[in-house]
């Protein structure tokens, strides 16, 4: 059984946000995310068929939901829970600094 | 929908090791575990029926696992995917600062 960290192993060029996939299973997706600057594009709103638990391990980020103009910002160790077909969008990540995600799709 | 802390809300007693359920479904639980110097006791192996994939938010641990003396030393940010019935115990916590782990049980 391998140790890996979490915050290790990013990517040099981070271009586009970077999805990548550690356990995956019939019911369960864990994922890590690394954003730069990143934010969903202009009107798009994930609309996801499973619940996502999500961690922001490093960095921060605003996230806001449909129907509501209130920003939910997350800084390191924020948690949130997003249920499925819970439409949101990522409206701001810290272009200073990568933020990592740790998310679990359920 | 709420946003929260992993490492607030600490329990100022951790007299035992404290174990938090984040998310719980029939397929997947998410939990948070606060350890202060605990260890499990001696002689026990945690012998689980699902997987567990964790990580080290915060602090330092010691895992081993049966058939082998070596220690698997896990700091922040480390993370370890144990599948289901392979015995393992912690067995060591840092004495000196809280670890919190986030487990996630598919």
């Amino acid at each position: 059984m391998e140790v890996k960290n979490i915050l290790s192993e990013v990517p040099k060029s981070l271009e586009n946000e970077c999805f990548e996939s550690l356990i995956q299973t019939r019911e369960v997706k864990i994922e890590r995310i690394i954003s730069l600057g990143h934010a969903s594009p202009e009107g798009y709103w994930y609309d996801q068929q499973q619940n996502e638990w999500v961690l922001v391990i490093k960095g921060r980020a605003r996230l806001r939901f449909e129907g509501s103009d209130t920003m939910i910002s997350l800084e390191a160790g924020d948690y949130i829970n997003i249920p499925s077909h819970r439409r949101h969008r990522v409206e701001w990540t810290d272009p200073a600094e990568e933020t990592i995600w740790l998310a679990v799709h359920y």
